[in-house]
């Protein structure tokens, strides 16, 4: 007999719930006036991102698909007051067929003073190395921030695209009667759900009709001549 | 100035409410009883698959990331009634780094006699090489189908697993205050956010926590003792 019913990880999350709530915090930047306020809320629309970066070529010198990195992160005020401390780790998996675009998918770890969260998701790299902002939902996981999602985004800066972001970062505690996730699965699952909101799209139909190669390949290699002359 | 808004394409859809049907869909694998009866519903717990392939090596004659399909469909009842026809188009893209599964993209157009509709999704092709029922979410887009959202499961059979599938095929009306796609991006992201309910995980994190070259490498070429091993 073919299995026809599914169970769904998150059932409990009320994943419809957080959807409502992710999509105006998204439309509205987590800026709307009259907006909650509580212990695991996080405003930061301008901050400093300096990353220290550990790039691993599989053909070097130049970027290939099946590239990846790790990273540690400091995000700070432009006062200079440290918000949090951030491990993330990614990779080059494909070019989508549309139009070649170069996707990476990413997962980090964030630190704050009073709790924890964690990142996943897509990125588009073509759009990124000219400077457009790329966007990770964030899901609380500890301490203060227990019960948040959020969305944290980032550009890199034309002088140090490699070292140095702007980025910004909003946090809301999720409605009354939904919860944290309580598992791996979970936190997955929400981090996906809520990233098809925000991401890129993965790989949008081609003209063609048909998932074959893509018909431009792109260069990863010049990434700060990309920034400087798309934000000119 | 960091841009903090983002605008979502699918907001006229509700698309919370798309995630609360859908859930309920995929749970009680659509035929719970006193569901809704309406000229979009489809009720097939068991199909009959027969699928005509093309596929193309990069690097034959052995499966390699890269490779890609399409082919035709025809989905009939057990008694031989046909239910739609099916065009689709897949292509292997990547390795997940915790577990070396191979994953591939893959969008689908069905034909009803009274309507369209349209598939995207992911397959674990690890997993449904061994039998493993994979699925994809449904939109409808035409016809009697328009304002539908649904679920199509399917697995290769042991003697036939490149042309012959058990397949199915749930699909529901929306509730009353949401509205079909629009647009192409609609139309994306709405089967994006649905298939991140039932979905594989796309790339969960590996115990390293490094997104690096996944530790084992999968054969894709013998699907036919695969399939027949784990359905023994």
């Amino acid at each position: 007999m073919f299995p026809t019913t599914i169970g769904i990880p998150g059932r409990n999350l009320s994943l419809a719930a957080a959807v409502t709530a992710f999509t105006a915090l998204a439309e509205n930047g987590g800026l709307a006036p009259g907006g909650r306020c509580s212990p695991g809320d996080r405003d930061h629309a301008e901050l400093v991102e300096r990353v220290e970066l550990d790039y691993r070529h599989v053909n070097p010198p130049g970027r290939s698909i099946g590239d990846w990195d790790t990273y540690d992160s400091e995000l700070r005020t432009p006062d200079g007051d440290l918000v949090a401390t951030l491990t993330g780790t990614g990779r080059i998996l494909y070019q989508r067929s549309r139009d070649g675009h170069v996707m990476m998918y990413y997962r980090e770890r964030l630190e704050f003073p009073d709790g924890t969260a964690q990142t996943a998701g897509w990125i588009d790299a073509s759009e990124i190395i000219k400077g457009v902002a790329q966007r990770f939902p964030v899901v609380g996981t500890g301490g203060a921030l227990s019960g948040t999602i959020g969305i944290r985004g980032f550009r890199p800066t034309p002088d140090n695209p490699h070292s140095r972001y702007e980025s910004s970062l909003v946090l809301r505690s999720l409605p009354p009667g939904t919860t944290a996730p309580t598992s791996p699965e979970e936190l997955d699952l929400l981090l996906t759900l809520l990233g098809a909101l925000i991401g890129p799209q993965v790989n949008p139909e081609p003209e063609s009709g048909r998932l074959e190669a893509p018909p431009v390949s792109t260069d990863l290699s010049s990434t700060t001549s990309a920034v400087r002359s798309h934000l000119a």
